[in-house]
């Protein structure tokens, strides 16, 4: 009860308000919010800005422990089993790594609970004041959507905590030597699961790269003989092999990792058998509804049915649009480009190509990511992160055409492997390292427009003759600095789409050219090393502390990069193919062209198609989740008694 | 505790011991064990036979239930949750569908507990007599054990229950106008899961082969004119779409299968989750054993790291001597008659050949099964059925090469789809007719042979006047009949194993020559529909009842299945190259085939390595598992009182 915890009360939440001038009444919102945050018993501190106010929120834990119990959160108990949280017997749960209860996920979605659950008791009315304006808190609304409807608070955000921010800074983003070795359990405490289960991938991916990196550098510099010809087939083999063995063996540390974290373990990690609270009680509904509609159990199960292939169907159809909208829209577009740009002699027509080409596809994919937002919203994905999931397949295979389409091209055009290279290399160098910088400039570079802003106008605003107006509070220097956000827009995805999507793009990059450039390696093995630092400056340092979230695996992007494996297998066949038949001897009649095709065809239906129809009924599921919750429910109050009495004994 | 209960007294068990003549003091052996039955408050029935004297047992409910509770049998209670059984709270656990407490499985696995549960509790040595011959029981040995060490207890089998096998024969095996449609619930309830799996399989199975084969009947009787070219392409894609959907909503079929019988559902259905008690405690003996070798956690999991990965190793080893010696011994060999058989012209030459053929192979055979079982038992498996799916993997590369590379030889040597399609028409209904004429006589034949010797011998005893010896009673005939037992030995598996292995070497007889005989489908349909109602008759009728196996899946062969699938879109692909390109224009330079070789083998690789090494490592399984019984154990009294409470007050 104390010891640890009482490091927890550090601020964590800041709500920002707009500062007012004048001296306020006690019927001001703003005072009367402060007044209700400390009535629940949270820990308040107002900070002054130059055009804000903030108010910083901490939490002893005990409140935080009572809003968990409201809550309902199930967490790990010492006997494995997950169960709803108790404040009393808080005792029988098992403890974060750090020996805290609850993880940053937990705190922080029992402080949002906490700050959006002060509602008005009453039942009359009640009538609040801001810079003369009237406000109305109607019974039972909540004050802080209130107050954000009507722009008086302009943002809720979680605060960096500025001991371990350093103290990660210190071991981690600035801990160069260590090369790709990471305090994984310190992110995991600091970040939550999510953004740590990615600086996990991203070590082991980085780490593993090395071997092909090696084999690659080798076959650059050494020259083999009569052995050449052998080596480039035998470096396809090691690195599709590579490849295969990688996911797997992330698969293996991904679930090594949940064990570690005390995060119940289910075989289908992305089956959905952890339902949040919110969406288990839908789920309960749904069951409800049905049995309401007619007692008998075949109905119930047809129900059932019916719902499942309706969302199979509009899954379907939407993934028929965007792929469908990608082979008829972009593939045209993009080999128009790469075409013109062959043809095109000068090269200052070809900068200005390249340019007119680069501002169109930065507004076709924002337009794809909105159009697929909007299709999502006609799906039935029963929790927000496999709406993600579903967003990441959709955006990606625009990316995908996007990026390779054009190396395509010139490859199959040439079939000039120095081309080619040179093509890579451009993409894989000048982009990388481009990328890197931008990653970590943009973001400083739009902080210190805000800041310098900021202060200019205040200036401006006191007379030009006084000097010293600066921004001194920490908690106004974060909430001056750019949010974690996704540049396909903010509904589904946070940053971490971003960092994803270069590590996905790059895998598939030197896995389908492998056998053209086995260099590119190197370059990726180099470029992630300085990946892993960059991407932890720029969450430490150059930006605000990203909302968690609960998930714990890659989700979507495991089975992207498989079906990188997959498709770098076909198209290194036709590189090789093209490397060792360039006198066009080994004619490929299109009869047996059409088989091949086909075959491939078949094979991918093969290994596809279980992805499209689950093994197991949604009705089955439903009943399944519904025993273990009323079993869990049951058993709970008395199982928690015995395990903490045990645990005081000890 | 009673209605449908009483039923349940019928006699389930039989123990078969040797005649006697002389008249028996009460230390006889045979006297002891009957008395020891009766104690245990088992229903005891004795019938004298021609050679042989049945002890026939039943059990009344109550009894059961004891022997349950002691063996700690996990049941489905009304939550949801599968818990200890406990005589005294009874009324919490679900009920089988025809209303008994108790599954056949539970039921046999309860008497066995019983029966060889009898053991001298005494300090000293009991003398018992058999025949003048002394026998000494020794204090905690089983007396059963050691009668049938002694050889006087020849036999302990199952019982036909004759009220619901001749509802059964009238509603299953002799319904032939049902085509597919079996009374499933009642075969689950007379033969235990693992056999109700395979006749739900087989006749999914038969249903969905109609539209393969009205599409095959289709292509035999039109002529598509111009469209002929196409359709045998369309047919295969068609035929290939078809497998992967069946086997995908075979999956399926099973979840929901699972869930009508109650068994508690994990999403990895032979990830081995559901461990039997014996092999649990192994498991948990294992942990213990670990924990006291090293107390820190990071040494438990290098021990389970290091026994995981020297079973994959053993597990890889075995199979590489199984595939290694398959093409180096059996292609060779399958490949020279082969050979042979085209060289030979006479056809009295032909058949002696093949007389000889069929004589090694036979032989071949029984030393496969007999080799894989011996290396089985140098494997790392953890349950009876994990073995059992092992033996099936390695025995069924032999009958694949077996069935199929003759008809490849054919097929590519000759090019001439004539008589590849008599050898498939051949092989398809000679064999298939003949097998199941023989699977049926043959046990009956057995029977009867036995029955006639017995009668002749006690007929030759009595001396040749007095007539009228016959076999009267219902026990001693099915003592008589054939078990359940496979061609290749009883140590793993049982007559099952013959039944789906026919049953796969069909289906990749169809699947893999689709396109060359489009009308193979018909045929199979047509066998399939018997086979059905020939099987059912054959476990009814023919033979003794099956010892009940507790599996609920189709176990590997579901895997053999997708194998079947992946190959035939290859061969397919092959076949269709032989007959679009009769003469030999589209010439495959080597080097485009070893890239097309390479590209099919690392996709194996890709799709096969996840079999290899599992996504969750075995500590962080076993830690589930622990985690999870240990949950079971501690709530296990609550939870069963509260609910039985609430079932009362209902």
């Amino acid at each position: 009860m104390n010891g640890n915890e009482d490091k927890q009360t550090s601020f964590e939440i800041a709500v920002v308000v707009s500062k007012q001038k004048e001296e306020r009444g006690s019927d001001d919102c703003v005072e009367v919010l402060v007044l209700e945050l400390k009535k629940i018993g949270l820990i308040v501190d107002r900070v002054l800005g130059l055009y804000e106010e903030f108010i910083k929120i901490a939490a002893p834990l005990e409140v935080l422990g009572r809003a968990a119990a409201e809550l309902e959160i199930k967490k790990p108990t010492h006997i494995g089993m997950d169960l709803q949280f108790e404040w009393d017997e808080d005792d029988a749960f098992v403890r974060q790594p750090d020996g805290s209860l609850f993880s940053w996920c937990e705190r922080f979605r029992c402080f949002t609970h906490l700050i959006y659950g002060i509602v008005n008791k009453r039942e009359s009315v009640i009538i609040l004041t801001y810079q003369n304006t009237e406000i109305k808190w109607k019974p039972g609304e909540s004050l802080l959507e209130k107050l954000e409807s009507e722009g008086i608070v302009k943002q809720v955000f979680p605060l960096h905590d500025e001991a371990k921010r350093k103290e990660l800074l210190r071991t981690w983003a600035l801990n160069w030597k260590d090369l790709t070795r990471q305090p994984i359990d310190e992110i995991y405490t600091y970040f939550g699961t999510k953004i740590a289960t990615y600086f996990a991938f991203l070590g082991m991916y980085t780490r593993w790269m090395f071997f092909p990196a090696a084999f690659g550098l080798t076959l650059q510099l050494v020259d083999f003989g009569l052995w050449q010809l052998f080596m480039l087939p035998i470096f396809f083999m090691f690195v599709i092999l590579w490849g295969v063995m990688f996911i797997q063996f992330w698969k293996r540390k991904n679930s090594a990792l949940l064990a570690r974290w005390q995060i119940s373990y289910t075989t289908g990690l992305d089956t959905g058998f952890k339902y949040s609270d919110k969406e288990r009680s839908s789920l309960q509904s749904q069951v409800e509804h049905t049995k309401r509609m007619g007692a008998d159990k075949t109905r119930e199960k047809a129900a059932f049915q019916r719902d499942e292939w309706l969302g199979h169907l509009l899954r379907f159809r939407n993934d028929a649009v965007v792929i469908s909208s990608i082979i008829c829209l972009q593939l045209p577009f993009e080999l128009a480009f790469a075409h013109l740009y062959e043809l095109v002699a000068s090269d200052i027509m070809k900068f200005g190509l390249t340019a007119i080409y680069l501002f169109t596809i930065q507004y076709l994919t924002k337009l794809g990511g909105k159009v697929s937002v909007k299709l999502i919203k006609y799906e039935k994905n029963k929790s927000s992160e496999s709406r993600a999931d579903s967003l990441i397949y959709k955006v990606f295979g625009l990316y995908f055409m996007q990026s390779y389409i054009g190396v395509f091209y010139h490859a199959l055009l040439h079939r000039n492997f120095t081309t080619l290279k040179q093509v890579l290399t451009q993409r894989l160098i000048v982009s990388q390292v481009f990328e890197n910088l931008l990653e970590n400039s943009i973001p400083y570079l739009k902080y210190s427009y805000k800041k310098y802003r900021a202060v200019h106008k205040k200036k401006h605003e006191n007379g030009s003759s006084k000097g010293k107006v600066q921004v001194t509070s920490r908690v106004e220097k974060e909430y001056l600095k750019p949010s974690y956000s996704a540049s396909i827009g903010d509904e589904l995805e946070d940053g971490l789409f971003d960092d994803f999507l270069e590590m996905a793009l790059q895998f598939g990059m030197i896995m389908m050219f492998a056998c053209a450039f086995p260099l590119a390696f190197c370059f990726a093995a180099l470029n992630n090393i300085t990946e892993i630092r960059t991407d932890a400056l720029k969450l430490l340092a150059m930006l605000k502390r990203p909302i968690p979230r609960a998930s714990a695996t890659i989700g979507a992007w495991l089975n992207i990069f498989q079906f990188l494996i997959v498709m770098s297998i076909c198209t290194n066949c036709v590189l090789l193919v093209c490397l060792y038949d360039q006198e066009g001897k080994w004619k490929v009649e299109p009869g047996l062209a059409a088989i091949l095709v086909m075959e491939h065809l078949l094979l991918l239906i093969k290994f596809g198609f279980s992805k499209f129809v689950p093994e197991e009924p949604a009705w089955v599921k439903a009943k399944r989740i519904k025993n273990a919750a009323q079993a869990q429910d049951m058993c709970s109050k008395q199982l928690l008694r015995s395990i903490s009495g045990e645990k005081k004994r000890e």
